[in-house]
């Protein structure tokens, strides 16, 4: 959930002014979105989304995400899409952040995706690494193997006080991917978010992708680990191998993994579930008092992480040749 | 801001069905209502907003808040409309709660009300005075005088913590208060928490009032005595005098106030500030860990109290006669 700047409502109209959308009829902040707020924006023309980026937003990425989203949509992916304001730029000021309006869309996330969403999920994945292949922009992965150790000293000996064991075992993954991370697999645009929250299914069919503030350049097959991170483990931390084989199955309906993604599987799982340990852990022992926003709990990932470290190969996620 | 119940997808589709707006296209918790939880809901026939009854509300209320509105809308007040279900309840069951689906309304909430607005907010509250004169069913206001007493207890020495010496002055006022409250002022239908964020302004004129979750029986002029503290006070505390002649001018344009509202208006200031510092005071000392909720400051109530301790008459108040 996101914590709301408060915006005044004079404020508010004079932004929404200037972008030829007719006057403003309502604005309700939004419990959408992790990093930034949200408001859905009611004018004479229609509804839209408008976002105020919040400090962990880089103001320098905008443009990568804003011409990235406009991209992908020219590519027939249904994601949202940028207005441009009377100056012709779609990012402006408001309350003293940056802010930009999108298009509405429709759609439900659903917070407990059976195997027909995976399925969905995986092409819809494959669909977007497609339409991203001839973008031209690129962006670092800051969160990738060299942002893991400055997280990791961030968090210091005090991850033992969440789980004993937790500072040395972190720090002996990351040793063990800065001397192993595979290189040279097919890269591009990823998403590098997908989580059941920013994915929209109109009727179990997949409608739309949302928050592309983690977007970046990256090997194709690490976004696929983060989904099978983020949509393959039941409550418990077991992995659904019907899930996985059906995430796997749709995403190769649409592009085949080389040989070289397929050996990477196991790794990139592992990499992806300790940048979820990581970061999470950090929010976690730095919750500032009278936070608004509820820390997402690291050891979910450490459990997936333990489960990868056992794995053998790309069978084991459900992948069938 | 509402601490959101989570609801599973299949089960807001399911709900929403029975309500023969179409299919659910989306939903949106929203950052709306301090008591309840609330949606913004699209669906093929339009925008609604669906609420959950949390605890706070009584299930054995609601008939009284879903009929008052279907009142107060047929004679002309804007404000949300329940729908029916195919079942002809408007109240259901959904994740476990009472919940209801009302119609959606433009407009948006001022954060810092300047005299125009109270004007505006002043003549509504009468429309509304009149539109429930009418109505037919009663509702006790628990928070008032026979409810503060309980409050006070509730926080007991601790309200001491939270400023020296509250402890003694909050029973000193819960004292005059049970032995002068006025009787016999006109009665009916008030709204009990008409703050600026249950206002609806287009443009500057009052659009629609919503969240109807506190009303009851009571002094007309007690609602007024709400509205005077909630909106004609500066953020340091002091009165504004354009802002309160405003909103008395305003109420009095539609209904003229009587002799004994007029001499009680000092008194019901003091009790409605009182009970305002009461109720916010217990949240104040019972947030329970990891609440998402940040309690209001009952010390603004506290500071508004002291203002009207010292009030002669009405005339302090911006009443002109």
């Amino acid at each position: 959930m996101a914590v709301y700047t408060e915006v005044p409502d004079d404020e508010m109209a004079a932004f929404v002014a200037r972008y030829g959308i007719g006057d403003l009829l309502s604005a309700k902040g939004i419990a959408e979105g992790v990093s930034n707020s949200n408001f859905l924006v009611h004018t004479t023309a229609g509804f839209y989304i408008l976002t105020l980026y919040e400090e962990r937003t880089d103001a320098a990425d905008l443009p990568f995400f804003i011409c990235l989203m406009e991209h992908l949509a020219r590519r027939g992916l249904t994601c949202p899409q940028p207005l441009k304001a009377a100056d012709g730029q779609a990012v402006g000021r408001l309350a003293g952040r940056p802010a930009a309006i999108v298009t509405f869309l429709d759609g439900l996330s659903v917070r407990r995706p059976n195997a027909q969403h995976c399925a969905e999920l995986g092409r819809g994945l494959a669909l977007l690494h497609q339409a991203g292949s001839d973008f031209a922009m690129e962006r670092v992965n800051d969160l990738s193997v060299p942002g893991w150790r400055p997280l990791a000293e961030q968090a210091g000996a005090q991850a033992d006080t969440v789980s004993p064991g937790l500072a040395r075992r972190v720090l002996a993954e990351i040793a063990e991917h800065e001397a192993h991370w595979p290189a040279d697999l097919p890269r591009g645009v990823i998403h590098a978010d997908l989580f059941p929250n920013n994915v929209f299914f109109i009727q179990n069919r997949l409608s739309g992708l949302i928050d592309f503030y983690f977007a970046c350049t990256d090997a194709l097959a690490y976004d696929l680990a983060i989904c099978l991170n983020a949509w393959c483990f039941e409550a418990d931390a077991s992995f659904n191998l019907t899930k996985g084989q059906a995430l796997l199955a749709g995403y190769e309906s649409v592009r085949r993994l080389t040989d070289a993604e397929v050996a990477a599987l196991p790794v990139l799982c592992r990499g992806s579930a300790l940048r979820f340990l990581l970061t999470r852990l950090v929010d976690w022992l730095n919750v500032p008092p009278g936070a608004l926003v509820k820390p997402l709990d690291p050891m979910e990932y450490d459990r997936k992480l333990a489960f990868h470290q056992r794995v053998r190969d790309a069978g084991d996620y459900g992948l069938r040749r």
